[in-house]
Parts: C-alpha cells; structure tokens; sequence
C-alpha cells in the first residue's frame, strides 16, 4: 500500500458545471488561488468547452489566466475537442484532460459519441497539441458501470486502456460517473490495471452516488491507487443520474487518509477554511461531513 | 474475508432515544415488525432504562410485548442497570446488551461511573440473569476513540475485552461511539482481536460522523469481522458530539455489502421501503444515499 497519496481537486470544474447559478470569475479564481496554497496536488481549473453546454465554465479563459501559477501544482482543464485544446494549449495549462466513456450507450448521450469516435478524436488532438509540454490524461467515464448498460465487463476497460496507451497517454483516471461501484470490483479491477500496465498513472474518480465513495477510495489505495480526484464540499453531481449526489468529498477524503497515517501533503485545517467560504460562494448547502462535524481530533469539553 | 455478514439493527433503540418527538408505541411495533420480516439478524428494540432518562423509550415493555417474535430473529434490548435486567427478563428478550466506555471521562459524562464501576455493575446484572436463557452482550463505547480523552490505546481495550471474557461475556459490540474510527485502525485493532479471541463474537458499531461509516465497516469485514449494527436511514446521533450525524446506515451498509457479493440475509427492496415508511414516521429527512439514489442495479433510459 502506499504511503503517500496524491488528491486532485476538481471543484471548480466538476462542481461548478452543475451548480444553477453563474459563479462569478472573480469567486473562481479567489477559489482557485486559495486550494493551491493547501497542498493540493493537481487543480482542474475548468473546461474549455462550449459556453451554450456549460454556462458556468463560459469564463474558462478569464480564470485560466488570472489565476496564480504555484510551484508544485499542476493546472489542469478539460477539453472536450480540438477547438477546446487550441484555447487550453493558449492559455498554457500544465495538463489537459481528456474525456470520453467507457459505454456506448453513455457516450452518445453525453458527449454525442461513441468509444471508437472518442478515441479517433483523441488521436486529432493530441496531433494538435504535440510538440507542447502539455501532459495528456484520458477519464474513462462509467469504469465502474453504466447507468444506461449496467456493468461493462472488465475486457472492455483493458482493450479502451490498452488503445489509449497505444495512442501515447499515459494517465488514466478511472470514473465512477454515477456512483455504481463497490469496494471489492474497485479493488479487483485497479489492482489488475496496476499488474498489467505499471508504466500507467491512474487516478480514481469516485462519486458519493450511494455513499461509498470513501469506501471506493478506501478499497483503490488498498490496491495500490495513488491518485485520487475529489471535489470540496462533495460538490458535484451527474445529471444523468437523477438523485446522484456529488463527487467524493475533498477535505472528508484527506481526512480519512491523514487519520490512517498516510500522508496527502494537504494543510486539512486551511483545506477546511477554503469549504467553509464555498459555501458562502455556491449559497447552498455541500454534504461534506468533516466540515459540520470537525476532525476526529476534535475533543470536547466533558459535561 | 467472510462471505456472510450479519445485520443488526437498531434504529429503535439506538435511533429514536434521541428523536425530539415521541414516536407513538404502535409505529414502533408495525415499524419492528416490518423489519424482523426482512431478513436482519438481530433488533435492538429498546431500553430498559429510567422514562425520566429517555423518555422515547418509555414504552419500552409495552412495545417489547406487543411485537411479533418473527422465527429465526434475536430480539435484544438494552439495559443499563439491575432493575433494566429484571425488566428486559420479565419480557423474554433474547439478548441483553449491556453498555459502558472503555473511557473513563466517557462512561462518568455518559453513565456515571468508570469502566471499573461498570464491570462491577456488569457482574451484578449478570447474577440476575444467572439460569436464564438469555444471551449478554457488552457494547464497549469509545473502543476507537474518546471525544474527551482522544486514542485509548490497544492495551486499554485489550484488557476490557479479557474483563468481559473474564465475566463470562462472549458477545462483544465494538462501538466507535463519535466517529472517530480510521479503517487502518479498526482494521488493526479488529484483526488482533479476533487473533487473540477467537471464542469471542464481536459486532462493530460504526457511526458516520466523519463519513467514515461504511468505510470502517469495509475495514473490519477485511479484518474478518461478520456482525455489523446499523441504523435504518441512518438515524442516529451521539449528544457528546455535536454536529455528529448518525449510525451507519442499515440500507446503504446492506447495499454495500451485497453489491460486493457479500451475503447479508437482507431483502433489500424491502428494507428500502421499510426506510421510506421511517421517513413518514420521524416526519424529518434521513441521511441515507441508497433512499435517494436507488441501489447500483438502478437503469435510466437514455435520453
């Protein structure tokens, strides 16, 4: 098992495209500048897609720009095309993140394609960003199973592994888009990807669909994951999975991993003050629980 | 790993005593009722303590009387005192669980008296209940941490554990009584526990204050632990913790642990309903995912 884990905040990208009110830039990069300075390892600031599909990420240029560059954090974005890799790749991001399903049935109501299409238009834009010193990541959406098909069958995550590996990226985030896995195929399936394809980095991106995704985080760091995507708060959500509740919570995932021993190099205490005024910014409830409960170090006064 | 676990429930108990309102004494039976037909292993029905102390449990014989005593079932209740252990035997519960904290400051805020003065009170109920044919179980409150105190140390526990086995106890519940439980430590202190006394029948009891609820139920399965309580909707709470949130949740627990492949002996579509009629009788939200989500097998149509 490792020692040291690495978590990757995904706030400001997975949790702000759902939320119904535009985020002002501003609140964005206040945000942003803040979670750098905890320790985080890696921040995926927006997306560089449409502003029709995401209102809220329309100001992906604006954030990406002025937000403070801290040694030691990557700054990472999605990019949903090549259009969208043109405008990261100027804006200069560290790493651009590739998304694509593993089901069909999910690809083509999400972003209108197939796992064969996906991977031919991964192959147009790595040809566009070649020559840069972008670093590529691939996430696999519905890994763990498909809200449409139900579970996939671990053929097929090796075969999509193997040709995105074949196309030349190697960093794999493994997404559990709707909350479907358990701990036990978590723990089987990454501890197979980890045996098959050591030269690979994989990331878990774990939902709290059903409540499990410490559980799922617990279960991929006992097979080796190291990296693990997280959003403050908890917030986050599928809208193709009505009733999902959000990606795993950030500052409850350091939590748990610093309560083991293991180091994630995160200032919890800082971590904690940033959830605290994203509260104020979104205006709504987050279902973290450490933020309402305290650390487990926390004592109390008796009586 | 076992590859059958065992659900205790005891949102009864351990869930209403802190309701504001009082929960009429026909909803607790229908509500018992209900739950001993869908295949649990034991229910915590009650307490048998002081009407002044907690007053939802007022009714304690008069529900203990009127449910139905469904085949293959333990009906437990707990009892915090002599008079408690008369009361529980004049109902024939099969089960006595009898409570202190491994934690001295714990069990004097909680109990009134320290682990030393609840063993002697132990040894005292226990010659009442001496011919009977009831089965005594020990909840040892705080065993992963103290809200007041912090970490006990293994030698603390280890040594209460061989006091209880000393008194003839061999059913032991594992309570992380304010969430203060990591799964590398409940996964540590489980495996030597059940290295050390393998006679003994141990129960965790997690709560998820931290989230950690059925991460730290994942951690003591892989420990070998089989007997796991849990609260339906998760209902629950500690008043030495505020801001705690409740037990861990009887259906996402299930759902976990069937999604795993893990027999529980549990109807989950029927708890789960059993759960929406919960929500009706507290007149409040339930805390639960699988409640609002629907379990992993769920199917959407696209589009």
């Amino acid at each position: 098992m490792p020692q040291r884990v690495y978590i990757q905040e995904v706030v400001t990208r997975d949790g702000f495209q759902s939320e119904p009110r535009f985020i002002p830039s501003e609140h964005k990069v206040a945000l942003l500048n803040a979670l750098a300075r905890t320790g985080l390892a890696k921040l995926e600031v927006t997306s560089f897609t449409s502003p029709k599909a995401i209102p809220n990420l329309r100001d992906a240029e604006a954030v990406m720009r002025a937000i403070d560059r801290v040694a030691g954090v990557e700054y990472c974005a999605l990019v949903p095309n090549v259009k969208g890799c043109e405008r990261a790749l100027a804006c200069e991001v560290d790493e651009i993140n590739l998304v694509m399903s593993a089901s069909d049935s999910h690809g083509l109501a999400n972003l209108r394609m197939t796992a064969e299409q996906s991977l031919a238009q991964f192959a147009a834009i790595l040809a566009v960003a070649e020559g840069t010193q972008v670093a590529i990541n691939a996430s696999l959406s519905t890994t763990f199973g498909c809200p449409f098909e139900g579970a996939l069958g671990e053929a097929r995550i090796f075969s999509l592994v193997e040709r995105l590996l074949g196309l030349g990226i190697a960093r794999i985030t493994l997404c559990d888009t709707t909350g479907m896995a358990n701990p036990r195929q978590v723990e089987t399936l990454c501890r197979q990807l980890l045996t098959r394809w050591p030269q690979a980095t994989f990331t878990l991106h774990a939902h709290d669909t059903r409540g499990l995704g410490l559980a799922n985080a617990l279960a991929a760091f006992n097979a080796g994951i190291e990296r693990f995507d997280a959003s403050l708060g908890g917030l986050g959500g599928c809208p193709y999975a009505p009733g999902a509740t959000g990606n795993v919570c950030s500052e409850d995932l350091v939590h748990m991993f610093e309560q083991m021993g293991v180091a994630t190099g995160v200032d919890l205490p800082a971590l904690l003050r940033v959830a605290e005024n994203l509260q104020a910014i979104v205006g709504h409830h987050l279902p973290g629980y450490v933020l309402r409960a305290g650390t487990a170090d926390r004592r109390y006064a008796p009586g």
